[in-house]
């Protein structure tokens, strides 16, 4: 165990110590059977994009080849793998999006997926000029699920934006040539430039990343959480707890992990069903215990409080608990280790997705034209395997917390409207106000992943309880938030922590001093943030003491965020290297250059203590050019 | 240069030679020192999806490690990367359609790109019900645009197909779950896929790049072939001349490489202003001798007869001939090696598309909406450069190759029409008579690239020799189709090459037994010749005795291109090792059981002579199988 402890959370290793007793692998034997990795990948110096190579480009100059067989150098081959992971990013998640919203196109008064928030849809409508008189709800949902799918292939113009971007920063876009047309056709845009012979300047290369990645941002994700509150309603604050701990002993514990409210919303439904509670008594459990994991965990406790499992390095803990009837997944972020493991356990392995099939899984695809009885079939399944749980090998740990969730815009500013005068209400001015008057020095939003090469959670806690410490409210989505959660910040009474103006503006608005706004689509609540604050200070984006922090990074999502958070005017600390060092080109204009482009830029820093004083210093910067 | 002589064409060594003596470095000095290929990479077994990685497997069980550190096997990594690349192939040839498209969009009566073939128009408002009556052929033109770019985007349902695809075919691929919805959204799944924690089945992953590849060869490639045809004309049969001899030794000597027609039409205008030769005799030049390279030079000698330069390996000894005064680019396939190398000479390099910049070039972005001007000026650089040219240093092979091109589908009815009876003109039924009659004992397209790794042109010209011996009538596009060029093989006399079945064909019809079909995306035309022929006999195409050969491949389009050919039925000898042979299943899937799923598979065979046994014996399987 000696030499995990350096990577994984101190409440971790009993679940890691019995996991080796019970001779199964985790990632973090992976990490040390990997060994030394190639050096050439570290640096994004190789180049598997055409059948005359693979080929590796020498970092020492004079020493091997300096260039690739056609005569890419350096910087060419870096800028285009770079650029080829925001395609992937923006794809996974724009994918994501084309998924609700044409749940949106399906949903009706009978059906399944239902339509919960009429106020969101009409305000949607009425942004994108719909007219929607004398018009069914159900009927306008449909117009605005096509008007949503047009922004993915439209042939002609400018992707459709939404309110929030503030008309400056369009502008920037537009005159900088990064205003992206449509999703997909940027994806594709970037995979043809990519492509052997294209493509050989480093600078108009990651211009195009930070288009794609706008596609990204600004529509893909963004629709993603509109849609989604659409159909699912409008996150509120609420209650609940994360960590493994919240696995029970006697229940049937279902773990749902991956990313699409479409699965998650309907497995949430049947787990309540009263023949399934039923069964789960006959079978001998007390009841059915619905665990979220991953974005799908925060998808579920943002909207319904459902308590989190925990976050991407914890799905084979989980499994290792010994406590789980099942697994059931959906996209992105899915181990495919967990095939091979849950075979050492009772637990069964569902997928549900034409997206992710994982060889070794039990696939039962989930069928959204008959949503609830497709839940009902899986939920079943792991009910019926609880009598196949070995009692005496089970294991859970003690490490329950409570956290606070579900902070969306509309929640904050219902917040607010309790603190605020009768002209302020409805609007984000109250937070505009805290920040102008340094109770707020400014806000840090903390995104990404776990990367089992650092230690699990350990720098997401850090850099945020020193940046609460000097007053910079934190707001988190994703594995991040969850790692937060789990370590006790986001709850009102860690606003003890906080320092003096941040800890009054938490005391009078009653929230912590880490607001968890959702899953990593989700994002798109916090640029709806930025730019709402923008505009009523009627600056730009970048002119906001406002940061991006991925300090776990490890997805080409995290990357595409990354580059869109940059591209909207946020600077952004990664806290695990990106392999682009192999070229200083690519390096210089992502740590520099770009901030002439879109008044941003990418800071890499793998100390927290030292992200967060970095953070400090940047956002008093900003302070002192606003006046504020 | 005994190191190269291998490997390169041997009427090419005097230029090799002559660039040693200038100093410059080419690719076969890049293969040199690029020295051993990375060992994971050629086996496919390299993971750099994530930054948790790079991961690499040990091909060896037991040494190394033998999952990625998300838990992904050989076999996973193995078919993500393959998929990766058929969609970046993908996303290269649809979006030159879109280009194409777009400029049918904005065609009109009196603008720089106008409508030249309006039967071909017509005929395709008609296959997609549009609506003509009353309409001005520009207006059509603009609505069939707009009809074709929804194939991008199209949000429900299938992707639009021609015609020319059985109905039995289109069954089998809605019956095997691979018929394409749209094609940006193919390109967009897979990438989505092949993100960290989503697939992680092999034969699942294959059969998504099935359904992509079919969006490009039915779909993109197809429709860029047949508006190029609207816009440009279809091509017919002419006689031209290739090789690096074309160039001429006091002329203004333009190389005009890459794909798109859009630019390549509007440069062939350009060359003859009147104005613009005017001042190349001014500078002292003959005239203006514009050289097609490339898939540019297939585009252009097919609809123009324009003389070709050579294929990929030879843009690099066009620029050493030191008698080429502009390289003038595109997209796809360009060395970013000519800007260091045309530095070294008087040529100027040109590039002109947005979606491939190179540093170093000189960048004119050719402007669609003044197509004319814009190909003017860019002619006009050349020209102004012909001083510049050091006489002394010219070395111009003499390799000039006369052959045959122009043989669309429509060309080769026309052609058998003449010997055809009053029944059967303007039909394919004359050539499925003597397919039938076994005067020709099968078809073989040979497609694809140059690499380096192997000798250049000798694998193209060996199959084909020893094809054509046994009656096989070979189709040939691309890189391939002017290798034979060069090697003779594409004229009217090379009929005495063939088979005693196959010489009486030729004669009888007055065409050559290997026939020039245009640039890679007319590929399309291939398809569109077995689909109608597969028609006309009541079969599947895959009943036929029909193969595609790729003898040199090396780019992610071709890998699109292998795999639409076996989904559409046709069975694919390549002659270039993938790299997939890390993972058995994958490597049993594409060689034995994609055979069950579209009736097709690859064979891999880097042996000529064999690669042509091979496919004759498998002729004749097929065509005891349909009893002919």
């Amino acid at each position: 165990m000696q030499n995990f402890e350096s990577l994984v959370s101190h409440d971790m290793v009993p679940l890691l110590e019995k996991g080796r007793e019970d001779g199964v692998e985790t990632i973090w034997d992976r990490v040390q059977s990997m060994k030394a990795q190639c050096g050439f990948g570290l640096k994004g110096l190789c180049c598997r994009i055409c059948a005359m190579g693979p080929c590796r480009i020498s970092p020492v100059p004079g020493k091997g080849a300096s260039r690739g067989l056609c005569g890419a150098t350096a910087d060419v081959i870096v800028s285009r793998n770079l650029a080829r992971m925001v395609a992937a990013g923006t794809a996974s998640h724009s994918d994501h999006a084309r998924g609700i919203i044409h749940l949106l196109h399906q949903a009706s008064k009978d059906g399944d997926y239902k339509i919960k928030n009429v106020d969101k849809l009409r305000k949607l409508a009425a942004e994108w000029n719909i007219d929607t008189e004398g018009k069914d709800i159900y009927e306008i949902g449909h117009i605005v699920a096509e008007a949503a799918l047009e922004n993915f292939g439209k042939p002609f113009g400018e992707i459709k934006l939404p309110e929030a971007v503030p008309e400056v920063r369009k502008e920037l876009w537009r005159r900088e040539n990064i205003m992206p047309r449509a999703i997909d056709r940027e994806v594709v845009s970037i995979m043809h430039s990519t492509h052997i012979g294209c493509m050989a300047d480093a600078e108009e290369m990651l211009r195009m990343a930070l288009r794609t990645s706008l596609a990204d941002g600004w529509a893909g994700s963004y629709m993603g959480t509109v849609i989604s509150d659409i159909l699912f309603d409008v996150p509120k604050a609420t209650k609940t707890e994360s960590n493994l701990a919240v696995l029970e002993e006697n229940q049937v514990n279902i773990i749902l992990h991956g990313h699409e409210p479409s699965l998650s919303e309907m497995i949430l439904l049947a787990v309540s069903d009263p023949g399934l509670v039923a069964r789960a008594k006959e079978v001998g459990a007390d009841g059915i215990n619905l665990v979220g994991m991953c974005c799908t965990g925060n998808e579920l406790s943002m909207r319904h409080g459902t308590k989190n499992g925990g976050n991407f390095l914890q799905q084979e803990l989980a499994v290792i608990t010994g406590a789980v009837e099942a697994v059931i997944v959906d996209v992105q972020c899915i181990l495919p280790s967990l095939a091979d493991l849950t075979k050492k356990y009772h637990t069964d392995f569902i997928t549900t997705s034409p997206t992710a099939r994982i060889t070794g899984a039990t696939h039962i695809e989930f069928d959204e034209g008959n949503a609830y009885e497709s839940a009902k079939s899986i939920v079943l399944k792991a009910i019926e395997n609880f009598p196949n749980r070995d009692k005496e090998y089970i294991c859970i740990p003690d490490n329950r917390t409570e956290f606070m969730v579900g902070y969306s815009v509309e929640s904050i500013i219902e917040h607010l409207d309790k603190a605020a005068n009768e002209n302020e209400k409805g609007s984000l001015m109250p937070l505009v106000g805290a920040i102008a008057g340094r109770k707020i020095r400014g806000v840090a939003a903390l995104v990404g992943c776990n990367n089992p090469r650092i230690k699990q959670d350990y720098n997401h806690i850090k850099i945020a309880e020193k940046l609460i410490e000097n007053d910079v409210l934190v707001v988190a989505t994703g594995c991040s938030a969850t790692a937060l959660a789990k370590a006790g910040l986001v709850n009102i009474e860690s606003a003890k922590l906080a320092g003096d103006g941040l800890k009054s503006v938490c005391e009078g608005l009653n929230i912590p001093p880490v607001l968890h706004m959702g899953s990593c689509v989700d994002i798109s609540r916090i640029l709806q943030l930025t730019g709402e604050i923008a505009k009523l200070l009627e600056v730009d984006i970048s002119d906001l003491p406002v940061v991006g922090v991925a300090p776990e990074w490890m997805s080409e999502k995290a990357v595409a965020i990354g580059v869109y958070v940059v591209a909207t005017g946020i600077d952004t600390w990664l806290g695990v290297l990106p392999q682009i060092t192999g070229s200083e080109k690519v390096v210089n204009i992502l740590v520099k250059d770009v901030e002439d482009i879109v008044g941003a830029k990418f800071f890499v820093e793998t100390d927290p203590i030292k992200t967060a004083e970095q953070i400090v210093e940047r956002m008093d910067m900003k302070r002192r050019r606003l006046g504020i």
